[in-house]
């Protein structure tokens, strides 16, 4: 019996929580589920996505991951909630973590947000923080193309910067002290981010927060804390290509995977 | 019983198939999938994309199309010559339209590419312009970005075209007269890619050179042509979320899009 730290999202993105794992809590054994194979999500209709979802986290459960941990803001928006109420382990979310970690450093209760079309329309940061403090007012703005520009690595060019710079202009106006990068590929354009902005602006990665929120956590429970396989066993499930998310993990992440095994979901033809 | 023209692709740029048939062809009757819950076809395994486009194709014929378009050139990569095993009716694909076109314009037969990663990895434009004429020199380059531009509508902006000019500097070395857009969306950047390559550049598109051929086809097989259905009765059907077709049919190609309706698979859970 393993009891891992289990990871889920519905692509590669996932691997920036990956890495803050790797970075903050680098003794425990984690095992992540890119449910490559069926994203994106975000064309398929909302039972599907939901279903798909709580088979994600199914999977992991029945892998004997201990600590849960859905690791894409879009997922957290549409089956955050579902996912909590049927596991019966800890649960750990990004936009959570986003939420919380912008609500304590705003200092004037003006926070921004990008993330991906779907994230930004289902309003869940905004439910987030008006749980935390209704004080907080969020301006929220879609950044798709963001997405694709890190996935594609176009990173290092002026017109990055440009485009960047153009998405985020409106913000200006907003008096924002705080933004919160609320898509898991946008820790990768933060040099940018942070040109666009100005360097006043608090830059809140949900992915660093929640792994942050995670070692508090284990350092008040002990009992689980305890309880976490260490080692460097890591495992990584896909269900989709195997090599293309080798690949992209080494190319966008720098993450070098082995143990990649495919997963084959029941039903799939 | 209707006799249509059936045309299929993973997601939406099949409908610049659509969009070329409604210009040359407009008396006819079409039938549309877009297979969007498991768009893209790229992240899955090989075995599960060349099942995937045969039920596409399966569905259509089924569907009483008497004609099929096969409207993506990656999946005419993987599945072209299968479908056309399978199938008893006439089928045309992107590809071998974009080839042939390309041969009949080369004057220096030095012909460039631009695609997707999968379309160009796969070599199959290589191989049917070889079999149309071995003196052609082909030069493949991946765009990926671009497809991605075209699907954020982020076309007029001084960092698009600076994009393309980056991705397609390399065919000014090359000596090419003539260069297929190899990708459905691509001719949504045509101004960027010719102000890139510069105007002496024959450009084709694959979607038109298709539509002409079938136009020609239909001119010569009046048997076929008398037997199609007219009218303005189009049907359109996707596996993914319906709206979200419709809006992006709306927002990228500027169709409006009635009669669309969700396709449920059979092993869909």
């Amino acid at each position: 019996m393993k009891n891992m730290i289990g990871i889920f999202d519905s692509g590669i993105g996932g691997l920036t929580v990956v890495k803050q794992v790797f970075k903050y809590l680098p003794e425990y054994e984690i095992i992540y589920l890119g449910d490559t194979g069926r994203f994106p999500y975000s064309t398929k209709p909302l039972e599907n996505k939901i279903n798909f979802s709580l088979q994600d986290a199914e999977f992991l459960i029945k892998q004997d991951a201990k600590i849960l941990i859905i690791a894409c803001n879009t997922i957290t928006s549409f089956a955050g909630q579902k996912i909590r109420k049927k596991s019966s382990i800890p649960v750990f979310d990004v936009v959570s973590s986003g939420a919380y970690g912008a609500s304590k450093i705003t200092k004037n209760n003006r926070v921004g947000l990008i993330g991906s079309r779907d994230t930004i329309n289902s309003d869940i940061y905004k439910l987030y923080l008006k749980n935390i403090n209704p004080e907080i007012k969020l301006f929220p703005r879609a950044a798709q193309l963001f997405i694709y520009l890190v996935e594609e690595n176009y990173i290092d060019y002026p017109e990055t910067t440009q485009i960047v710079k153009n998405y985020l202009e409106p913000f200006k106006k907003d008096n924002i002290d705080t933004l919160v990068l609320g898509c898991t590929h946008f820790p990768y354009l933060k040099k940018e981010i942070k040109k666009a902005v100005g360097k006043r602006i608090n830059l809140i990665d949900p992915a660093e927060e929640l792994v942050l929120q995670l070692k508090e956590y284990l350092n008040n429970h002990t009992k689980t804390e305890n309880k976490l396989a260490r080692g460097r066993n890591h495992k990584f499930f896909v269900s989709g290509d195997v090599d293309n998310f080798q690949k992209s993990a080494k190319k966008i992440f720098s993450i070098d995977l082995k143990n990649v095994s495919r997963l084959v979901w029941d039903n799939e033809n």
